[in-house]
């Protein structure tokens, strides 16, 4: 079993952008809004900025209070969509109920949606057109093409269809050739089919909800789970158990998660590529 | 086994439509282009055309030489997108190789997208928006739920990965809370995955390529095939073999291809109803 390090692979990322950043005179900049106080946002905008940090990219958090109305957060990302500094803008997740999340993300010029959320970024990465892509699902296929595991004909079983995780994938997969089965909620007979899966993907966020016997031997389980539990890291995977019987493991923390960082740091500067263009 | 008769609900479809027409003072317009002479276009816009007729809907069928530049085609459409008169337009497939099919097809507005093919629509329907959606795929939904066949929790297998069948099938079965699994070329053992389907959709273009010993007992099984041999038209899927073990089965011709006109008449009603909002 050998475990896939997302960890040091975003390291080496993050140290090729940042030698990549040190020769532009002007630099890519990234704009990240948050709305209200939620304490886990507070720790991914500030994984973001220390991202920004190391590589030498510009870093603005802006830091709205919790009752703004959805239309001065739209005006707000107009004046950004146009302002010529900003190379990439990120909403972060969750934002409060009176703001209509998928307008907000619609807003976002596409050529500075650094999270792939936008409905034309979406149908770009559909129709296979090189594109802005969701963070967390290109983290798991460079992970994979890092460890030299081929995909092209395999059978990738998802757990989870979200936007940003679950339907971004079975995109992703099939673009490079793979058969896909997307798992949910709704799923009769879960286990049947995470059972045939060559690469499992689990992105529910149901702390070790998948047990060795919902595994294939020798499998390639990806876990994009984060549970928090008595301040302590849990996968959607049964980690200990799992990963005795596949061929590569993802951890929890040090896989999927910093992935999706090293990934938000190639789409901003994808983003000042296209924007300079 | 029950035959599922596209054909008789198309012509349900039509006659609603029509009647809700009658009542409307300005007749919604479907533009249809054709650059060319291919023959099996010919029969394509033809049946619009009488689709249109039937209906009541303005239409206009442009025929361009073979031999057009793709920009001269981008004006056309730009034209079209700003001609209050016209509710949808199609272009239809295939076009010359000097043309970008994906470039004319994006030009098109969203709002008069009646194929649902742009890049904005195709995010739309996967982030589960209510938008103009591709009209093979709506059919073969459609003509499910006529026949109360139920989608949420079963295992849906689709052959095929086209952008304007399999993929957005994957969304609108995923939508309704189907589990999903999408095949192709590069699928290894295919049969021991069509075997799993409860729903089967076949839409590769390759005379009956699905036998009888691919098929689970009592699956539903969707054709989506048109393979012209001799004058005579068959699926992709060995019907009468297929049809002895399934529950229910769509005929070809008769079954999908009749409802993709059907869905198309929708489709333009719909964008006419969102471009006079």
């Amino acid at each position: 079993m050998i475990i896939l390090d997302g960890k040091k692979l975003k390291q080496e990322i993050l140290d090729e952008l940042k030698e990549e950043v040190s020769n532009l005179l002007i630099k890519p900049k990234l704009v990240v809004i948050q709305v209200g106080d939620d304490p886990a946002s507070d720790v991914y905008v500030k994984q973001k900025g220390k991202m920004a940090e190391y590589i030498g990219y510009n870093f603005e958090h802006i830091k709205l209070p919790s009752d703004i109305l959805e239309e001065e957060l739209l005006t707000l990302i107009d004046k950004l969509n146009d302002d010529k500094e900003v190379s990439g803008i990120l909403v972060q997740m969750p934002l409060p109920s009176q703001i209509n999340a998928k307008t907000v993300q619609n807003r976002v010029i596409a050529s500075k949606d650094v999270d792939g959320l936008t409905d034309i970024n979406t149908g770009k990465l559909v129709h296979n057109n090189d594109t802005l892509i969701s963070c967390t699902p290109m983290g798991i296929v460079d992970l994979l093409k890092e460890y030299n595991i081929s995909i092209k004909g395999k059978h990738v079983v998802i757990v989870g269809r979200s936007d940003l995780v679950g339907k971004p994938l079975i995109n992703l997969f099939l673009n490079n050739d793979a058969t896909v089965t997307v798992c949910h909620s709704k799923t009769n007979n879960l286990e049947s089919i995470t059972k045939l899966a060559d690469i499992l993907v689990v992105a529910i966020g149901n702390k070790e909800f998948v047990k060795a016997d919902m595994v294939k031997d020798n499998a390639v389980v990806i876990d994009v789970g984060i549970n928090r539990d008595n301040n302590k890291l849990y996968g959607d995977v049964d980690f200990s158990n799992v990963s005795k019987k596949s061929s590569y493991i993802t951890p929890v923390p040090g896989g999927v998660g910093p992935m999706t960082v090293a990934e938000l740091a190639k789409n901003v500067l994808k983003a000042y590529k296209i924007n300079r263009h």
